[in-house]
């Protein structure tokens, strides 16, 4: 990729992360007003008051309706699945990227029982995979790197990857989408998880590799050794892609977003990166994220250190058994704390967004509270003085 | 009622908790072993999976569909509410009984968008409510006793209460039934229910009245206070029911369930006792039951006492923000560490069933992987060796 070509990429990343909103105010105060009126005690809806009031904020609109919704997964191989880090072989990939497009996985049924359409993309799955209606393939390179000796991709790979998940999000909004659910498929993409989360939250591999349900099968000392190397090494990197970054500077990307994009190359992937690319592209239309696991949330960490406008609308949707997925979605704003926890906790460890698709139709009937409940004023509660 | 038709009651009593079978073993076989098999890692769905296997347990089917749902709604008044237990006042049980009816109440909500029925019963609200084909009405009391100073109904009372709520659920089951969710509407009924959780699980008053979301309007100690008057009322009972003893032993039934039944008339309520027999009458026939919050599982510890079987046939949706709730829940084995832990935790305080209502997609979505789903053997993933 030539300089100027570079610089376009860029350009074309700047205005995707300027685009996205913060929570509309207007919409936040009317359904606060509005929840008071419906005939039931004041709060007595718990958290799924908050998420209501999270999706005013998040599409701007007091009552919105998520009839639209679909499923973004993106599948990929990780260089650093040669290290051993997984129980699975990279066989596996294309394997489970088939069997998504023949129909028949978990994902396939629970995206049906949701009502929610899959938009499946190979992101760069090593093993072939023939050409399918019901698949995007970027075509750009099989596998990443091994995050352990080597950057998961260039800038160049990495912005490629990045528009073109912003671009299969664009086409879905064209179509319809009021809720985007993230999934992915592949061997090692936890391993680059751990990694972001480490960099992105300040937080020690010891605490971003770990497992509570972990089988003995998978040795996570080695892993926590992986991770701990890759960090090593993306904190000494010496080679500075000069070219990079004047061709951010020159297409206005701040310095921390020049940063972020460092990060995806160095430790991500390229299903990460076209997660990233998803995420800006969602919320910059006001289309909600719901996250499933480990590895779409250090997508969103990323996305996040791109456009922080971004967390607005962000939804968790479950907890993996692995707690440097928390440790993300602390950092992100989505805890109990926060009135935005996770929805389920089944120690689902299943991936391809089958968390965030078991979880939607908790936010679909939340929304129809809004538009199909009663008020309060012709039927009021009567309430002790 | 005369001893000859107390007898009758209580030998109908005996033949309901008599049919409560316990977990049918060769569907939770067939289950396991057919889970291994479809296109996924071992236990990947975590939870899940142990959903499947207690609903396989619960309906002897390996793959049981839950298409025909139903909520059942009991109504009442709790003659406690005078000590102030409560922040609304007695009519506000009437008020609220008539929203569901009219429509547009959460409940209303959440049930048409989870597509289940809704079965509302008067079992004794205090203020009028003017016949409709939407409504059970049991004409049987108005409110029930206030359980600080005297029993909340005789022995008679909670057996017809109880067996009409047994009733309700066999008309049910004939019209065709394959979930049933409960919920309650009523002011008082948490004294009630925490009266019942101290009891059944040997459990004071101080922890089983708590709200880690208390508003300053609730009055938390003099709740336990009333809760403990009520608890040394009950042991201190001199007043012992010769006939309805007698009776109970006439037909059959345990001095166990003998205790259970003199429990619910003395600390329980009329909302409660219906309760316990649409608890009876579901799992008599192998239909799960999805507990709500505080006052169905408090009814399910009674139903338990009367059918220990029963237990096999429970889940749990959410989690309450009464600390007693899971109290209650985890005397029913029903805590994540029984990998059977509540679906849902949004603090919610609304009752009427909202939280089992909102928990029956995650059910229904997890069948649907059983029948669903694609099998392993011509599809296997490639493990690592």
């Amino acid at each position: 990729m030539d300089q100027s070509e570079l610089k376009m990429h860029h350009a074309r990343l700047a205005a995707l992360c300027a685009a996205v909103p913060g929570p509309d105010e207007v919409a936040l105060a009317t359904t606060r007003t509005y929840l008071d009126t419906l005939i039931k005690p004041h709060h007595s809806l718990g958290q799924i008051e908050t998420l209501l009031l999270r999706l005013a904020a998040s599409t701007g609109k007091a009552a919105p309706t998520l009839e639209r919704r679909a499923i973004l997964i993106a599948a990929a191989d990780h260089g650093v699945a040669v290290e051993g880090v997984s129980t699975y072989t990279e066989a596996t990939t294309a394997q489970m990227t088939l069997n998504c497009i023949t129909g028949g996985t978990a994902i396939n049924v629970l995206a049906a029982a949701a009502g929610a359409r899959i938009v499946l993309v190979d992101a760069g799955v090593a093993g072939d995979i023939p050409p399918s209606l019901s698949l995007r393939q970027l075509n750009l390179r099989k596998g990443c790197g091994n995050i352990a000796r080597e950057p998961a991709m260039s800038r160049a790979e990495a912005l490629i990857a990045l528009l073109a998940g912003a671009t299969i999000v664009q086409e879905e909004f064209n179509n319809g989408l009021d809720l985007l659910a993230l999934g992915e498929v592949g061997v090692g993409h936890t391993t680059a998880a751990a990694a972001l989360t480490s960099v992105c939250t300040g937080t020690a591999p010891d605490q971003t590799v770990e497992h509570k349900l972990a089988s003995d099968e998978l040795d996570l000392e080695h892993k926590r050794h992986i991770v701990a190397t890759a960090l090593q090494r993306y904190r000494d990197r010496n080679r500075v892609d000069h070219d990079a970054h004047r061709a951010a500077q020159a297409a206005g990307l701040s310095e921390m977003q020049d940063h972020a994009m460092d990060l995806l190359c160095e430790l991500g992937g390229l299903d990460i990166a076209v997660l990233v690319g998803a995420i800006l592209a969602a919320t910059a239309h006001r289309v909600p994220v719901m996250l499933d696991d480990y590895t779409t949330t250090s997508a969103a960490l990323v996305a996040q250190a791109l456009a922080p406008n971004l967390r607005t609308h962000l939804f968790a949707a479950h907890r993996s058994p692995e707690p440097g997925h928390t440790v993300g979605l602390a950092h992100l704003g989505l805890t109990a704390e926060d009135q935005a926890g996770p929805l389920l906790q089944l120690d689902l460890q299943f991936g391809e967004g089958s968390g965030a698709t078991l979880a939607m139709p908790v936010l679909t009937s939340a929304t129809r509270l809004m538009s199909e409940m009663a008020v309060c004023e012709p039927v009021g509660l009567a309430r002790r003085k």
